[in-house]
C-alpha cells in the first residue's frame, strides 16, 4: 500500500540526501511516495550504511562524494550530525544550481543554521533551516519509514537572509510528506527543545549508565535486574538507545541551553534526595505533587 | 467477554481488598473473573474511592473500616501505600480466621513485610508478601481492569515464619489472574526494585519538574513547550503522573537503596555536564556509548 500522491504538478527534480540514516532515509521514502521528487541520489561517509541504503530502495543510487551527490539537484537535504552540517553545505555550495533548495533536518538550529550560511556563501538564501519533530531512539537506513512525518511538526526557521519563495516551497515539501510546518525563531526552537528534547535525552542517557554500573557489579541483583525489567525502566530509558553520535552533536552545538537545563534536573533531584534522606514525608509528597501538575501541564492527554 | 475461570475447584471464599485502587481494584476485578473467590468486600480510608470502587462493580459491598471488611475473609489483599500496611495489619489482626490468607501488594518488602509481620503478632504466619510488577502511572479504582496481571511477574517473599502452604496458595492466585509468581528475598527484590523501578520514577519526577519551572516562567518558550511535546518528553516523563502518595510511600520506605542510587545518577547527570561543558566530544560520545550499550543490555528487544 502506497502512500497518497500528495505533491501536485510537476516533481521538483531530482533529490539529493546527504546522511542516509532514519531522518534521511525517511524523507527520501516518503517523498518518492508523494510524488514530490524524480530520482533520488545519496552519499554518506559510512559506505556500509549508504549501500544498505541502496539495497533497500531508499536511493536510486549512492555517490562517490556530498558534492557529486549535490550535483545537478533541485533538492538537497542534509541528514547528518549536527556538527557535520556546516562542512557538508562547503562541499555541495559549488555545485548548487540557481534554483536549487538546500534544508537540513538537525535539532539544533542556531549554531547549525549559521555555520550552514556562512558555508554556502553567496548561495546561503537557497538554504531553509528545518527540523521535523520525528525520528525515534532507531538510527541507521533500516530504521527508515516513509509515514515517518505524518502529522508531526517540522520546525521551520527562516532567516533575513533565506528567499521567502523558498521558504513556502520548503513548507509545500514538508507537507507533502505529511507534515505540519511551524515556523519560529531559531533561538527559540534552541531553547524549547533543549527542554522538550534534549534534556530528556539527557535524563535517560545517565539513568541507564547509573542503571548500568549495577548490572556491571554482577551478582545477584544483576541477575534479577534483567529478569524484572519494568515499564518505567523501559519507557525513562527509551531514548538512551539513540545515536551517540547524534546527540554527541547535538548536547555540543546547543550546550548554551543544555547546561543550565542540566542544573535544573540536578537540583530537582538534590531536592528529591534531601526530602528522602530527611525523611520528610510532606515535604516529599509535595515535590512529587509539583512534578506530576507540571507533567499534566506540558504533555496533556 | 469475561477472562477464562482459570481457578480450578471451589473459590477461596470471601473476598476482602483493603485499598480499592489500579491495584487493588484490579485484583478483584481478575479475581472475580476467575472464579477464585466468592463476594468482594472493600474498605478504603478515601469514602469516594471507596463509593467509585461500588459503583464500577469492583466490590459487592462497602465495609466500614478495615477490620470489618476482614471479617470472615478466606483472602485479604492489602493495597494501600506501603508506610500504611503496618498499621492496617494491626487492625485487622483481631479478625482473621484460622485458615485466612493475608497478601500485600507493596512495592518495597523488607520493611513492610517487616511491619506487617509485626502487627499480624500470632497470625505472621498467615502473611504472605506480594509484589506484581503491574499498574501504570494511571491510579484510582477507574484505571482498574482485570486484565493487569496478564503475564507480568508477581514477586513473592516469604520469610522463615511464612507457612509454605499459603505461599503456594498466594502463587495459586495469582497464577489465576495471569501472573507469574518469581519468589525472591526480600532485601535482593528491595535492590533490584530501586533500580528497575525507583530510580527511574525519581529521574520523571525529576525531569518534570525542571522542565515545569521554565514552563512555570511563562513567555514565548513556555507556549513553545506546549505546541511541540516530543516522544522523548512524553515517555522519559510518564510515570511522572503516578499517585505522590504511594511514591512518597516507597521512596522513603526503601531509602537505604534509593539514596545511594540517586547519588550514581547525579553521579551519571554530573560526568555527562563536564563532557558537555568541556566540549570533549570524544569523551562525550563515550559516555553516551557506554549508556546506550547498559540500556541494551537491561532491557532486551
Amino acid at each position: 500500500m502506497s502512500a497518497p500522491a500528495r505533491w501536485s504538478g510537476p516533481p521538483l527534480g531530482p533529490l539529493a540526501i546527504i546522511g542516509t540514516g532514519q531522518i534521511g532515509g525517511s524523507i527520501a521514502l516518503a517523498a518518492r511516495a508523494a510524488g514530490a521528487v524524480t530520482d533520488i541520489t545519496g552519499f554518506g561517509r559510512n559506505s556500509e550504511t549508504l549501500r544498505r541504503a541502496v539495497a533497500r530502495g531508499i536511493l536510486d543510487r549512492a555517490a562517490p562524494s556530498a558534492a557529486e551527490a549535490a550535483r545537478g539537484a533541485a533538492l538537497v537535504v542534509l541528514a547528518t550530525p549536527v556538527r557535520s552540517l556546516g562542512a557538508l553545505a562547503g562541499e555541495i555550495a559549488p555545485e548548487l544550481g540557481d534554483d536549487a533548495l538546500v534544508i537540513d533536518a538537525g535539532s539544533v538550529k542556531t549554531a547549525a543554521v549559521a555555520a550552514i550560511e556562512d558555508r554556502l556563501g553567496g548561495k546561503a538564501a537557497r538554504f531553509v533551516g528545518c527540523h521535523p519533530l520525528a525520528g525515534s531512539e532507531r538510527f541507521g537506513p533500516d530504521a527508515a519509514v516513509p509515514e515517518l512525518f505524518e502529522g508531526r511538526i517540522c520546525v521551520i526557521c527562516p532567516t533575513a537572509q533565506t528567499l521567502p519563495e523558498l521558504v513556502e516551497r520548503a513548507e509545500r515539501f514538508w507537507r507533502a510528506l505529511g507534515a505540519i510546518p511551524h515556523r519560529m525563531d531559531a533561538a527559540l526552537h534552541d531553547r524549547v527543545l533543549g527542554a522538550a528534547s534534549h534534556l530528556p535525552h539527557v535524563a535517560a542517557f545517565a539513568l541507564a549508565a547509573a542503571i548500568g554500573s549495577i548490572d556491571a557489579e554482577g551478582g545477584p541483583a544483576s541477575l534479577a535486574l534483567r529478569a524484572l525489567t519494568t515499564t518505567s525502566l523501559r519507557d525513562t530509558t527509551r531514548v538512551a538507545a539513540s545515536s551517540p553520535a547524534m546527540w554527541r552533536d547535538i548536547f555540543l552545538d546547543n550546550r548554551g541551553e543544555i547546561l543550565p537545563l542540566i542544573d535544573r534536573l540536578a537540583a530537582a533531584i538534590a531536592e528529591l534526595r534531601a526530602a528522602v534522606e530527611a525523611g520528610d514525608a510532606a515535604r516529599l509528597e509535595e515535590l512529587l505533587e509539583v512534578a506530576r501538575a507540571a507533567r499534566r501541564k506540558i504533555v496533556p492527554g
